[in-house]
């Protein structure tokens, strides 16, 4: 008699396929539903070998996600919604990260053609011309969540920047603010650039003037601290704990930061010199992360759908997976403003 | 010819055999470094399948970090270290999460035994025999990030939660603090019922009665919130922003929290009653990640040694996977207090 299939499996233990690969592949399932594939594994002989079953059928029902930096809380949320899509139908899924440089995101891309998962969503920071081939040349289906040129053939969600700009700067406007400074990631980045983009036409909508603007290192805590030196100023003198306070806050009575953890750094900076944070100069993040909320004051941020772009990755990622054959599709997930206490 | 194998690739281009895992691996790696091990596997038609080669010599070159939460920043340290560890070993770490339950720890150990990785660190927050058998009779190796009974025979690495929290009291008695109430996290998770133990010890060696204590319901900043009010008075009335802030801060003057996103939590409730920290309350957390610098004000937090656990299951992993008659070791790692603007 033939080698025993899932299907078979799923039939003897009167559960669906996808229970059945959810308790084979170590996925969350009641101890019963779990004790009934067990035993039919057992009475059919069935041999779960992840190897075997994916050198027969191409398949490994675990699926990566891999992100620049799995200390942004951004990458948290967006974890939690893919991981919540793609566990629901019985896939594993596993984290990877690739850090800033490109050339590590291209080594991934190439090593998913090794057969570890079934597919990849891929978050990258950079987007080159080798990335571009190596995901146009991956053997499992690719989904990029953020931006690469259609001429990548690949399925696509991202975030719209320029327009969560625009709610940032009309937000601060009706409350009065007017002298608005910027604080960016890296400009060679992708959200970098969309960002910078984004800031310099929602501020030109309103015939606004930048007070100030500071490229930071990296989309980090530690790069937003040095970048509000850099802005308000080094010393704690010259910034104006020592009463001239007044005088910075003549310079800036806002900040847009490019994202959270860059924005509690401007926070911290402007708690060194002093400066009361919404009253003197408000403050606005992006991501509207974990960390918005934890921050103090609460952080009013930016929210640019991360759940929402993980889960559309995710069902995009699934569906590429059961038909490789259909267009590549490219959504755009719009932004909300989540109002704290920080404006 | 034999089918030609790493090692001959390694000599093709002139490179080790753990830099040819590299590449082939899709790790960091110099560009140079990419394109002479990808010539020298192309002029030996060497085929990096990693299931055929799995099936061959059992190996994927991937190895999986179980944590409970992705989004508990004390796991970031963690899988920061763990990475930098066995990347440079040229294997890949990826990263997925059991949840609180003790079930789906075991259905991912289970897991595990289908070959999608080379081994397992895993760091439970519930242990039961399921469990301890599902790691017995893993058949690849496993390193316990925490801590189960000698008898599940497997290699351990575990923090110091009683020394450490010796340290945060004694820290609050040296401050002049007395009255000291305690915020924990469920008490039957491993961590939970070890700093319960830890903080009834450390208080009675110092003579001290706690003025206070809350279980939370999870150790999240949203548990750490709820617990607030339930140790400061649901209402902000009852807890003093109407005037008796000085009664609630004569119930209390010092709070030590099971981990730092509790810690921000409380300080979050402080705050919204008007109490000062540390002026009034001062506030301790345990865990010493990322969020007690970026929290404010910055945290005073007992530092268990995440990083430095994370190295040790790492190398532990890797000395498992290359000699698995070796017997098992235990390896506990000392706390140490770092000390911030909370206190």
């Amino acid at each position: 008699m033939s080698r025993p299939t899932i299907a078979r499996v799923a039939r003897a233990a009167g559960v669906s396929v996808a229970s059945v690969s959810r308790v084979l592949n170590g996925l969350p399932a009641t101890e019963e539903m779990a004790e009934r594939v067990r035993r039919a594994v057992e009475e059919l002989g069935y041999v779960p070998d992840a190897r075997a079953r994916s050198l027969k059928v191409g398949r490994t029902f675990q699926l990566t996600l891999a992100v620049a930096d799995v200390g942004n809380p951004v990458y948290v949320t967006m974890m939690r919604a893919v991981e919540e899509v793609v566990s629901a139908a019985g896939y594993r899924l596993v984290v990877t990260t690739t850090g800033p440089d490109v050339v590590d995101e291209v080594a991934l891309v190439r090593g998913m053609a090794r057969g570890y998962a079934d597919g990849l969503v891929i978050s990258p920071l950079r987007v080159d011309d080798d990335l571009i081939k190596s995901i146009r040349e991956c053997d499992v289906p690719v989904v990029v969540a953020g931006n690469v040129p259609a001429r990548a053939g690949v399925d696509t969600v991202r975030a719209n920047s320029p327009k969560g700009m625009l709610l940032a700067v009309e937000h601060l406007l009706a409350k009065g603010r007017r002298r608005i400074a910027f604080v960016n990631g890296p400009v060679d980045t992708v959200p970098g650039s969309a960002r910078a983009k984004g800031f310099r036409e929602a501020m030109k909508a309103n015939e606004l003037q930048a007070v100030g603007e500071v490229e930071a290192a990296d989309f980090t805590f530690a790069a937003g601290r040095a970048a509000g030196k850099e802005l308000l100023g080094e010393s704690a003198y010259e910034a104006g704990s020592r009463g001239d306070g007044p005088a910075a806050t003549a310079r800036l009575d806002a900040v847009i930061c490019a994202n959270d953890l860059l924005a509690v750094g401007i926070m911290h900076e402007l708690g060194a010199r002093g400066l009361a944070v919404p009253a003197e100069v408000a403050v606005i993040g992006m991501d509207d992360s974990e960390l918005a909320e934890q921050s103090f004051p609460p952080l009013t941020s930016v929210n640019l759908g991360s759940a929402e772009r993980g889960r559309r990755a995710a069902e995009l990622l699934l569906a590429r997976i059961e038909d490789d054959s259909r267009p590549p599709r490219r959504i755009v997930v719009q932004p909300t403003l989540s109002v704290r206490s920080s404006t």
